[in-house]
């Protein structure tokens, strides 16, 4: 059993609206040194896997066809036995 | 300046309906060995401030006010000078 954390970045090139609106709350509240918020995302799950590249399949193919956008999303995962 | 890095998870008491929704579809494509996902927030951002105590003041004030729910959410974070 692996224990699998993921995180998912928008590419650079590729504008991140939520990241900007968020940006503009943080103004309102007077935080006007923060800059260049990107929001991504961080995933956690266990993969029941006997050894690591079966696990590290399984978490590639779930990346790709499910958890990121691969038009504009870059993976990074990290796995760890448990 | 500091490149701040945070991660914002549901407390582990709160249910996550979108890691169950998304792992409905991880079973839709064959991939059963993956459970308990947990989908969180994965956030960068740079702080512009002299020292480490200013900008971890700042950053505090920004994921407690605007960047995470403090109901149902915990939140950690890392800076790094640039």
């Amino acid at each position: 059993m692996f224990k699998a954390t993921v995180i998912i970045r928008r590419r650079p090139s590729i504008l991140d609206p939520q990241g900007v609106a968020v940006e503009k709350g943080a103004v309102l509240l007077g935080l006007t040194n923060v800059k260049e918020t990107r929001i991504g995302k961080y995933i956690e799950f266990t993969v029941d896997a006997d050894d690591k590249s079966t696990a590290e399949k399984e978490v590639n193919e779930y990346c790709s066809k499910l958890l990121a956008n691969p038009i504009m999303e870059d993976y990074e995962f990290n796995l760890e036995k448990v």
